[in-house]
């Protein structure tokens, strides 16, 4: 394991922004942009979603030009968006359309439009420069969508850092304090765990040879293979793509059939998708799913699976607001790390880089955020 | 129309005062204040209201001299009034009259005492220096007792600047947007509206010749005029008193009947009257009452408008209180004004001229309200 | 009377600290604290409460080494606590005792433990330097558990300085005005006040001689001398011991009998005992009890006087936080000081005197409070 030579920069320093604006965050679910006007907070700009008559997704400034109101208060007539105020209009580039009481329209009557992709059953938005707004930079998720896989997922409002749920996901020995019913089992305390960094991309694994299967794992199993008991080899590979998507390879399958040469056929598999979009400094809209490749068709197993984490994730809140709260009422304090905080250090610094890079380029004033309001 | 040069100082310039305090304001309904403790806060004063026993309105600093705590938790004792606490009592000039297990009483002890007048059915208080407290200048809501008229209305409590309030009457075109259903025609966003100002008023003036008229007035023509029905002369005659007085003159004839001229007697006439009282810089009392010039003693003709017109407010509420909320979010936020925005412009105009010739007097240090805790 | 010749430090001067460390507070009572986590914040501080196997008491500081989340989030294992988020174990002394994926404990790991002394039916705690926490300088509540009386209290939160409610207590005349209608009469109005002090102690005394007693006493006479009726001897003797504790001592005999002079065989005494423990600055835990002097095995007194001062004090906590909400949008006020308030000002001068000091010792960077988080 390699751990990191220092600490990244501390979390509370209110000075650095936490978060770059040149990424691509998810702002919704597909399934929940449509012909209404959907509200919400991305990298601490007021966005406001809909799509236009041919289904094309919009993102602009949540804030009139004219009064600062919000245009989602307003209604969509046709592919614009009409203020709810005093009536004046955007298209979906954000430029005014139509002005009361008055037959011209200032021509520099605008709110600003974000570039928006979709993919993996998400809604995409870049909040920074829009030149720099690639789509190959989307993180990927592609399990979401993939017809080898199924799934189904949630979001959770989250009041704290994202930093800290990237935090969480990093380092699964939490798992046999915080989920001790239903994931633990001793072994993820004493196998190591490998580290990896390159660029943006840090991926944490561990593997558990020949162990007992916890009752999450066991149920799974029984479903891929009736009536089989036995030991497995059990797997946690974390991948982390910076700023903020975490996916998690996770699975069992019979002890000895080459998983960890990479023959998982005698397994079952999960992926535990997460994209966790900063909405403030403080508050975070926590996207996740998760994907099965076994029997995808049973909608049984889909939700089963689904609740199951829903619960697992309240868990995990409880302990991280928690720790949001302490972290506000101790500012400045300095953390100790251990070794199991090496996956996270290195998430951090990753994090780091792309903000420190972002600031060199665009300087301290953050020019996108002054804009977007 | 006359535009202003300039915008007025930005609302949110915390340096400022956003009210004057030598105004008279409307603290309370006349029928809200009794022989009970009524407090209330006026241009950020804590202020407690009661009747003498000769049912003379008193209005107090609502603040013990001894140890701070609210007047209004005590109780009254003939004509004075007796903390809750320790029992020191004030009579309705705010001298103290008792104090516990002591002959002597502090010749200092007293709380501030504010002007008082009933007027319109208001009870208006002057929160600044009383040796300008001249009667004469409360604005004028007369309609609100006048014999020829007859209505009635409502305080709602907005958290919002006041100023938003009077720039949201300064311009009806709104009601083409936030009040579709009920008041909106075409003609709103086509006719012309005539903006005049001279020291702290400011009119602003629309008819809209030959109209078909929108629900809420065809209405009332028919209450009126059983049976009738066809095109109107409608009119918007907006009256701005500074710092916090709106009286709109609104109504409908039967078109080409000489309205504009000046002989209404063949049609119906509302005044809206609205006064909008700086709780502190970001709420607001808002009294409000509707008045009509026909069928004087039908109350269900009462009901129904002041019914009507506070479903209105409330839009208005929820989309001022939204732009507060933007407010807040973008400190230094500079605005773009439209046609529309003329009146309220010049009505902010004439708040920050009596603002100034404020500060000029007393100087920055506003010394009545660091009187007034 | 002795009136002190200056007012104390204002109250709201948020440079300085408004209560020592050096001292014994009370953090709950004996019952409260089990073999459960038992989260309080005391002085500042957040602690986390429970009993080991032996029913030892421990008070650790809530809030883990290693990434601050409460440990009262976590479980007991045996003697120890473990953190709830990684579950790294601590024992009764604060030492780390596990770690997880790790064989090695880092030796700095630790978290602060306090002085618990269970003494007259609470857990108490020394939030300051562990060496000056000397059991003898724990207020004397001693009527909470001496066979030769009988009570019971509760606790309630106060959303004020617990400075203020010492104030309360050391003017009894407030009696007259708050509570009118159980213990107001009117000699308290117009009998004198003994006060006198000396180092952390200050006392207050009145008697009232030959007076007819209020509801609240005339049914305790009943109680204790059936049939009997008449005048009394009331007595009031405050006595209040630096930083927050007031034992009242009230009663009455039957008139002439000696009471003054010390013998109280004719009457009824109970004892008031407070003591507040601060939370916050502006929140205080506020420990009560009432005890009484005879038919100690009756229950249904035991309840009746509970219930009765619950009731009263009641009215007193609405008072106080009133109060606290004036001083929080007035600061700086200066205030002015009656007769009746020379028990509170000696006393906040006996506060400010261990405050003083204290900051003569350890600095003015307080350095307990650093380190506890």
């Amino acid at each position: 394991m390699t751990k990191p030579a220092g600490p990244p920069g501390p979390l509370d320093d209110r000075d650095r922004p936490s978060f770059p604006l040149d990424a691509w965050y998810a702002a919704a679910w597909d399934h929940a942009v449509g012909r209404d006007l959907h509200p919400v907070r991305v990298a601490d700009l007021p966005v406001v979603l809909y799509r236009k008559l041919d289904g094309t997704a919009v993102a602009l400034a949540d804030s009139c030009w004219h009064r600062l109101v919000p245009l989602s208060s307003g209604r969509l007539e046709g592919d614009d968006v009409a203020c709810g105020y005093h009536g004046i209009r955007y298209d979906g580039d954000g430029r005014a359309t139509f002005m009361p009481a008055q037959q011209t329209i200032n021509p520099s009557a605008c709110v600003r439009s974000y570039p928006v992709v979709e993919r993996y059953r998400f809604v995409w938005i870049w909040p920074g420069d829009p030149a720099r707004a690639d789509p190959d930079l989307i993180p990927d998720m592609h399990w979401n969508d993939d017809p080898e896989w199924a799934g189904d997922g949630q979001t959770i409002r989250f009041a704290a850092d994202y930093r800290l749920i990237v935090d969480n996901l990093m380092d699964l020995t939490h798992e046999a304090f915080v989920h001790a019913s239903t994931l633990s089992q001793n072994e993820i305390n004493t196998e190591r765990l490998d580290v990896r960094h390159e660029g943006g991309i840090v991926t944490a694994t561990k593997w558990m040879l020949g162990v007992t299967p916890p009752p999450f794992w066991s149920r799974q199993l029984q479903h891929a293979f009736p009536g089989w008991s036995g030991p497995v080899d059990r797997w946690q590979i974390i991948r982390f793509e910076a700023p903020c998507t975490v996916t998690i390879d996770v699975g069992v399958a019979k002890a000895g059939t080459g998983a960890p040469e990479g023959d998982r056929s005698q397994g079952v598999a999960n992926r535990i998708l997460n994209t966790m979009t900063p909405a403030t400094r403080d508050t975070t809209h926590y996207f996740w799913a998760i994907a099965r490749d076994y029997h995808l068709r049973d909608q049984g197993i889909t939700t089963r699976l689904r609740e199951g984490v829903a619960k697992v994730f309240t868990e995990d809140q409880a302990m991280i607001t928690a720790q949001q709260r302490a972290l506000d009422a101790n500012p400045g304090h300095e953390f100790y790390n251990l070794n199991i905080d090496a996956g996270s250090m290195w998430a951090r610094r990753a994090i780091d880089a792309m903000i420190d890079a972002e600031t060199q380029r665009v300087g301290v004033a953050r020019a996108w955020t002054g804009a977007g309001r």
